[in-house]
């Protein structure tokens, strides 16, 4: 049975509400989904929340209640209650009807398995969430296996990483690792690093990509440090042809997703030119 | 020489507070842009702010200095304040050194001149902001005139669209109309309306696209309604290798306009093969 909570000030509130700030969701090891599109994608995945939380003063939809039937029967806390607490556990004046508190994943490079994908996307110093979250989007839609987050980027167990990615944080595989420590492990195993820089004159549409082949992609504002370049198999560059020298940081990893795609799609086809 | 202020309530600091509200914008005709970098993108390319703020307990870099002397001696009017005012006129605990509000240039579609690019980028009630700012971003990489905006969009005068830009709201034409409109304006003149839509099986990678394109990205949730879709000479759709089936609007339009350019580069080279 779903339990009511009636008051602002009951504990599992103010823990959902808490869930918004990288020290608790850090120490909970929890982290917090909203809407039902993103809670069914997880379900679909074989997630579920640990708590689950939904008003009722809107009728239930038949793939809400499923999802609270499955939380409920695998010993989850399944809370009923009004559409104000549930605003102020989402902290939003329209909160989606329904949220969860997800258990984060273990995020050690060590847990990848760079053979389930051809591509995998590796972000240095990405601080925007929601780029972050844009680009689990994107790498769900390319095929890519998950995202790798280098030196010291957002939360992709934001709210708004969580958001943007539109369910993607349950598909994609996510690990946080220092520089060296992902050089060390990228180098224990095949795979070609692909940088984007404003140093070389390679164009992007240019090679066959290698597989697995990890995108790298450099922080919003300063690009990759050249030692991070240095590093890189392979350096490519997207021509600009306006006055600005650079893309936001989402869509330069999507452009460079998407290429990659399209040479293994070209390669595979019979009599197509492959260069 | 600069005008000092030292009141919160001074009314030139309330005006440009207040730009904040599209309201304000739209009845004022001015807009606020802030930082160094993009008022620097904005002189580059002829334009000067009215009114140009900036923080007397910094050092004036030398680029501000030249941007400052410009403005008066255009006649606008410079503010020299404290860093607390500063803060208030942008609304940002830190906000940027220097702010200016620029006169809104003429948004509608006559004014639009599509023999000046082969690509145009058309947004359809396009909600997000930071969406609409980094359309404009990749406009300009991609070389487009500019983006057309249909039916209710987000301000592309908004703090957050011109932020998101980079200064791409200076280089790039921006128009706004109902979809009426716009079609009769399209058909008035040469132009492929390209759309990317889930209803075809047209793949993006295989159409030569046209000069001039028009290249058309429906709403962050809802897509293209079916009469829009129904109006375009090509629709194309994006491989979707994951779980879900739509990109975000911003990297479906960032994607989408660098395979017409590489459509066209593919075009050009002397050997290669063009379908």
């Amino acid at each position: 049975m779903p339990r009511e909570i009636t008051s602002f000030s009951n504990e599992t509130v103010k823990l959902i509400r808490s869930l918004r700030d990288k020290k608790t969701r850090r120490e909970e090891g929890l982290f917090l989904a909203e809407g039902l599109r993103i809670l069914a994608e997880a379900r679909d995945t074989g997630q579920l929340p640990e708590i689950i939380a939904y008003s009722d003063k809107s009728p239930v939809h038949p793939l809400a209640a499923e999802i609270i039937a499955a939380t409920e029967a695998a010993g989850g806390d399944v809370i009923v209650t009004s559409p104000d607490i549930l605003a102020k556990m989402s902290g939003k004046d329209n909160p989606q009807a329904m949220l969860g508190a997800y258990r984060q994943p273990d995020t050690s490079i060590a847990a990848i398995d760079r053979s389930t994908s051809p591509l995998w996307l590796v972000a240095q110093a990405l601080r925007d969430p929601g780029n972050l979250g844009t680009i689990l989007r994107t790498g769900d839609a390319t095929g890519a296996g998950g995202l790798i987050l280098i030196d010291d980027c957002a939360d992709p167990y934001s709210v708004e990483a969580v958001r943007a990615s539109m369910g993607a944080i349950f598909t994609q595989s996510v690990a946080t690792a220092r520089w060296d420590e992902f050089v060390a492990w990228l180098r224990s195993g095949a795979g070609q690093l692909v940088g984007t820089s404003l140093n070389t004159d390679h164009d992007y549409l240019e090679p066959t990509y290698q597989q697995p082949c990890f995108l790298l992609i450099g922080n919003e504002s300063q690009g990759l440090p050249a030692a991070y370049e240095a590093e890189c198999d392979l350096l490519v560059t997207m021509p600009m042809l306006g006055r600005a020298d650079s893309l936001n940081a989402a869509v330069a990893a999507a452009v460079m997703a998407f290429a990659v795609r399209a040479c293994w799609r070209n390669a595979a086809l019979p009599g197509k030119e492959t260069t």
